[in-house]
């Protein structure tokens, strides 16, 4: 960077930072991350994975075409990333490497649409990697291995495992026509059924009713259905995981039931990836880490804790699990992942 | 109508039929039916009400604003009421009295919202009456009468009682994601649900992935994710219930259970009705008609019977109820209501 007699500083005249960037993304069903880190291998020999240096965070909404549609996904993540250069004072023609890692990517054709969106933007040379949101969050708790297993449950939820050779496997992660009753919005679509059956004579009175009226601002059990379907999106159901929790800390034995209810389907959901890929080895007991990542498990309550009680439901068959709650968020993972795959490629080009 | 010396013939120089028409709409999940009727008593009495004599009837798609959004609904029901009265040679001058049954009204906020769609486009001695679409389907199979219980389970599903005396109740018809899981659209969502599972090490595996990969064209599992929020329209996904049908008919355990679930959730839903209203009196035995509805109900597979296993649930608890399968169309039942409501207020202006 260069002064100028004015005072003003031209940002983009040479290459910053030197030696590039890459970018890292976090697309989830409530928002997307971008982090922009240094391309450099000295930056990770030098502070660590943990302290990855981040020269600049963007964010924005959600990124889940699944959810919002193709067209607002793709804008959103390229918004996220020109806001994330733009903050590291870097352009495009810096960006190394980059891995998407966005909810909804479950098929290769999804990979390949995706792929398609960003490939025009960026030169040919820069690497872009597409993956599921999964594996930025097993990244983020393993500073970029990819070994063990990763549990995300957020407004949506997902079991991805890996094995060291390379074998992938998931459970979940199909969202809410298909059964992610462990996700965020599963646990509070099953809190506004509860409120309609009470209404209507099929199932006991819960207390869920008054505490998710208030919380809406709405008088009867009928306008539930009106506030449901007004907006239906993912994540502004997803928002009254916590009324449900209460509830159930409260002593509401229907909030309780859909809270284990999500212990059930979140720890069903690991164990079938565990078994398929054989992550616990020939004797049951070896030992693998489960990053565990999301709003679900990470809530830190008085008494009711899903994330803990999921652990527990996998280690009584799984002694060998070892939790993971990650220091770095997942969009640090996806930077990590690109970072790694980067690095290797220019070590293989020095070697050769 | 007369006959003019180029042949052509003017159809709305005169009120057509004399003494004006009545419409009647059944707006369902899947598609909407309007048909336009006479008003004159005579029609009626002269006929009977099994062969209430049908000027018209036209067709559109879906008008549950929950599903298809206001405007789409708003114009379609505007829509198919020009069709029907364009074909029966009348006009909007003509009408004396509408019923518009339509799913998705669920609180008299959703029934004075469409009266507001439609109060302007006729005079204002014209009787607009909103309804759920379980009104019409009442009306269809009791002629007119509101007594007793109505069951539809097309793509929706919802339970629907009236006493005598003019008490209401309802339960479920709270649409996908508020737990309707005994409708169409539920046993097709539970089966998309089993495919996932058994894929991903969940749940056994079933016949339905490969009958339902076949009926959809795809190859993968995984390509269900996609073909289901491609276009996650209810009708596009209950319309897989045959195949489910099928598939438990076939043997399938997976597929048989879902539709047990659906018999059980179908059944809850009525008792519920029955139990707040008190239709089956107080020594429980008395009699009162349950009319029955819908694409889901109305199958007449080799051996699965969802209708069938439906009555006998209710039968083991509640022996005064009497089924019935209208002869009629629900939107000759919302013809009916709107029908009976115009002549009383003819006969009350004739008596004082």
């Amino acid at each position: 960077m260069k002064g100028y007699p004015n005072g003003e500083i031209s940002v983009f005249e040479e290459e910053t930072p030197p030696g590039g960037v890459v970018l890292g993304l976090d697309g989830g069903a409530t928002s997307t991350v971008c982090v922009c880190v240094s391309a450099a291998s000295a930056s990770i020999a030098i502070t660590g994975a943990k302290s990855l240096p981040i020269l600049s965070r963007a964010t924005a909404g959600c990124s889940n075409f699944n959810s919002v549609g193709e067209a607002s996904a793709k804008e959103t993540l390229e918004k996220v990333m020109v806001e994330a250069l733009s903050k590291a004072h870097s352009s495009h023609s810096a960006v190394r490497a980059i891995c998407l890692a966005v909810s909804g990517v479950n098929h290769p054709s999804d990979q390949h649409k995706i792929l398609d969106w960003f490939r025009e933007l960026f030169p040919s040379h820069v690497k872009i990697i597409i993956e599921n949101d999964a594996v930025a969050a097993m990244a983020s708790g393993t500073m970029g291995r990819l070994h063990g297993c990763v549990l995300i449950a957020g407004t949506g939820s997902i079991a991805y495992g890996f094995t060291e050779d390379g074998r992938q496997a998931r459970a979940a992660g199909a969202g809410p026509i298909l059964g992610d009753w462990g996700s965020g919005y599963g646990i509070a679509a099953q809190a506004l059924t509860a409120i309609i059956r009470a209404h209507d004579g099929r199932a006991p009175q819960t207390v869920l009713t008054k505490n998710i009226l208030k919380v809406l601002g709405l008088t009867s059990p009928d306008e539930v259905i009106g506030w449901t379907y007004a907006d239906p999106s993912w994540a502004r159901i997803a928002a009254l995981v916590p009324v449900v929790v209460a509830s159930a800390e409260d002593g509401d034995e229907v909030a309780d039931e859909i809270l284990h209810c999500s212990v059930r389907e979140l720890s069903d959901s690991v164990k079938a990836v565990i078994r398929r890929l054989g992550l616990c080895g020939e004797n049951g007991k070896s030992p693998f880490p489960l990053v565990m990542v999301g709003g679900v498990l990470e809530a830190n309550n008085k008494k009711w804790n899903i994330g803990n009680e999921v652990i527990k439901q996998i280690l009584a068959d799984y002694p060998g699990v070892s939790p993971i709650r990650p220091e770095v968020e997942p969009a640090v993972g996806a930077a990590l992942v690109a970072w790694n795959q980067y690095n290797r490629a220019v070590r293989g080009d020095q070697i050769s």
